[in-house]
């Protein structure tokens, strides 16, 4: 086991109706004015913007509207919020939506209280402050809800960066899984797809060793499988989506790598190039990737045991490509893209993502392992 | 799943030396002047209090030593800690020791703030502040690093009580694997019956449901036993005895019963009149506990198909019995008693010892299913 340090002060308050609360949370933490960011005005249609501005009146807490944020959140949006914010002095961010909405409000929330440019912080400057974060969540899959994650797209440069900083996780996150209900079933599968990468990635590029951290993984795993199977049969099943929402938490919430030691994100390094180039869903974009990612390092890691576990553990079926296979399957199954054509990607293409991907592999430190041709070899394997 | 509140928002630095950075910790925090709380003189004959002092010196952290807590610590000597933390105007308290160190620190921590006696909010006031806490861990057992319990007797009554608060939970805990290395075999085998009694208090007295947590549970107890045996053969093998810290932690630091609902504890209930009564190590007196409870309880339940589950997820075997009989042996195995003759206690005593746990079942509020006459039964079954 590795050295490690584990630090997650987000307060959850889950279950049926408790988005009621957060005026109530907002005004115990000496809150006075929001930027009330979200994205769509589905949430005005579904009655949550509702019931979120008569929690807030009735807490005395005032709010600014900033809708419109996008799915792969764009940077001239958030600069736009940060604008917002300082122009009306809020002092606190309320974000209330999936994970992008989350992302791009922590963005704000950071560049509101910074001299310099937010994308400074998504190019490598280090966070020292940001405006205290509060959230309802409306999508279960990215783990932002409760871990300091931000990812924005730059769209001049078609850079999908993030930021990473215990200054942004939220102070509060309401996770009421009734209001994941009305997730669309192709969304719902790109969520599990997402939810199932954050924790495969460390699982098979750590260290070996770590048995908890490894059983942490596969019962995350077979919880995601077997509830999302559940909700495609109802996607009114409130048990269903309570633990589905639970398990995505906890695939990022910093539980699953403390002391697993060194790891990598290959296949969100590759993925966020197909989302900013082609602005398909994260989800969909990681489901192309992953079972192609996974042929080509079963055969290259340093513990091919580890497949072998996964194999058995996950799907009870004997060796990496069984293993590999047994996921494809099931992504096909629940309805997600396992080909880049199946996207509308040109396999023509290739060679663009792989540049773009092997910009961000260089942020990460992972340019020795992908160069370029290598993110294309892996590529042509889900062509 | 149910409704539920998940705040830890304790800090773990988690690794080999991480001790030495306790006075920067502290320095970091803003504090001036700490009570040194801990046990035996153990810590200085290892060297450990010596590396606390350079660490506290060297970040210009004033201290004061109050040495002198035993296992099962007493109200009478957390009073004479609040007597002194208030007379030297301490600003906050450092814990270095086992769970026992850890409970009496807390104590310490809210008497030193409240108008009225401490005990008080061992009989169920409300904490509403406290000193902060940071805590250097010897003992990996209690889990007491990561949560915001405490447990304390008052000998006088003979009345082993807790308190359960947010107010409590360490600012930062330092968990550093090898200084538990010295933990002999007996109290390695406790702590591994302390850890695994965390779990299954939920495990089997919750509702049916949460998968997710059934596999979180499971994944604990296996960590547990796996690395207990291992640290059996060599207590000096640290990636066990990490391991074997980050899972009892993990045990019992509001992860594991996270939606689960209501549950009880009936089997700490229990043994905490063995440990008041009667001084043995805590994990000694679950050890005798647990398997009489399971069995009575086995009979009892409304979900025996956990009993099943339990079996075959931990020990590969059919049915309750079979079950409660595999953990029995392998506490033999490991050196814990099993019975009360074990750990010299009468078994005439049992009426006697009931009497003391209804009381505790009453502060409960299980007080209708745990009369003493049926912990009298519970109790015969481990006679």
């Amino acid at each position: 086991m590795h050295d490690f340090i584990f630090h997650n002060p987000t307060r959850i308050i889950f279950g049926r109706d408790k988005e009621r609360e957060i005026g109530a949370e907002l005004k115990a933490a000496g809150v006075r004015k929001v930027l009330f960011v979200y994205g769509l005005n589905s949430i005005v249609r579904s009655g949550l913007f509702g019931r979120i501005v008569a929690s807030l009146r009735e807490s005395g807490i005032e709010f600014v509207e900033f809708g419109g944020v996008v799915s792969n959140p764009l940077l001239s949006h958030a600069r736009q919020g940060v604008a917002l914010a300082r122009a009306e002095q809020v002092d606190a961010i309320l974000a209330v939506g999936g994970g992008s909405v989350l992302d791009e409000a922590k963005g704000i929330a950071v560049g509101a209280l910074a001299d310099e440019d937010l994308w400074a912080f998504y190019e490598g400057r280090e966070v020292e402050r940001a405006l205290p974060l509060f959230t309802v969540l409306t999508i279960a899959a990215t783990g932002s809800e409760m871990n300091g994650n931000s990812v924005i797209t730059n769209e001049a440069t078609k850079a999908k960066w993030n930021i990473s900083s215990i200054h942004v996780y939220p102070k509060v996150s309401i996770l009421n899984p009734a209001l994941t209900c009305s997730v669309p079933p192709d969304y719902t599968a790109y969520s599990a797809v997402d939810a199932i990468a954050h924790v495969i990635e460390g699982y098979f590029t750590k260290q070996p060793g770590s048995r908890l951290q490894d059983r942490l993984v596969e019962s995350v795993i077979r919880t995601v499988i077997e509830t999302t199977d559940l909700i495609m049969e109802d996607p009114d099943n409130y048990a269903a989506r309570a633990e589905f929402a639970w398990a995505a938490t906890l695939a990022l919430n910093g539980l699953t790598p403390a002391g697993i030691g060194p790891y990598g994100f290959p296949n969100h390094m590759i993925e966020h190039s197909l989302s900013a180039l082609y602005d398909i869903a994260h989800g969909a974009g990681l489901a192309i990737v992953m079972p192609a990612w996974m042929r080509w390092y079963s055969g290259r890691t340093h513990t091919p045991s580890q497949f072998d576990r996964f194999s058995v553990e996950i799907f009870g079926v004997r060796g990496a490509a069984a293993g590999i296979d047994a996921l494809e399957q099931w992504f096909r199954k629940i309805g997600a893209p396992v080909r880049l054509a199946e996207a509308a990607i040109p396999g023509e293409d290739i060679e663009r993502i792989a540049e773009n991907a092997a910009r961000l592999a260089k942020r990460w430190r992972l340019g020795d392992a992908y160069p370029a041709a290598v993110i294309a070899e892996i590529l042509q394997l889900a062509a």
